[in-house]
């Protein structure tokens, strides 16, 4: 018998069949990174309390840290409103991005105009 | 004589021509949505101190606050590693949901095995 299937049907997948997934340090809440994961990734990072994605590039299921050693553990996952976005808060192990920043936004910066809100 | 585009050659754009931008608020740290820009809303992002989007669903643009009073003042941009992901930090006024909620992710929890570094 099969355990019941976590992954909830509310979800909206792309006609890839792919979700983005937003990675955020639980303890600092940096934004770390945003990879894609179709229904079996979102079910392996839901049940194994490690961060599984499915690689565009490599058509591949990809564990975090697998190769790299920068392990993301499950903190806690929460879909958006639409549920077209997932939201996976995790304890990073080293650096987030394959470049060795601690994030793949990492002095990534645009420039940009400043909004005020009181001008 | 035009300005100069501040939008990077370097960006990557998908098939569709959209890329997605995640939000932040730029005070708590909190993500508060995740929605996509095509060129030209970067271009006004950029530019203005205000958080424009493409809307896919209406196809239109979509200056964030303009109908719900919600805005979003650009604090800072930046492209991740790959160039195909925005984090836009804001100052959020209001809710950041259409649903009322500070968040898109708030109270949306879907319940997940707790990872552990330590086991």
């Amino acid at each position: 018998m099969n355990a019941p299937n976590p992954v909830p049907d509310s979800l909206v997948f792309g006609s890839d069949g792919l979700i983005p997934a937003v990675i955020q340090d639980d303890a600092s809440g940096e934004v770390l990174m945003l990879a894609w994961m179709d229904r079996e990734a979102i079910r392996r990072t839901l049940t194994t309390g490690r961060v599984t994605f499915w690689s565009r590039s490599r058509r591949e299921y990809w564990r975090k840290g697998d190769t790299s050693g920068h392990r993301q553990y499950v903190r806690s996952v929460a879909a958006d409103c639409d549920g077209d976005t997932l939201l996976v808060r995790v304890i990073q192990i080293g650096a987030a991005c394959h470049t060795g920043t601690r994030s793949c936004f990492t002095d990534r910066e645009i420039p940009a105009l400043v909004g005020d809100p009181e001008p």
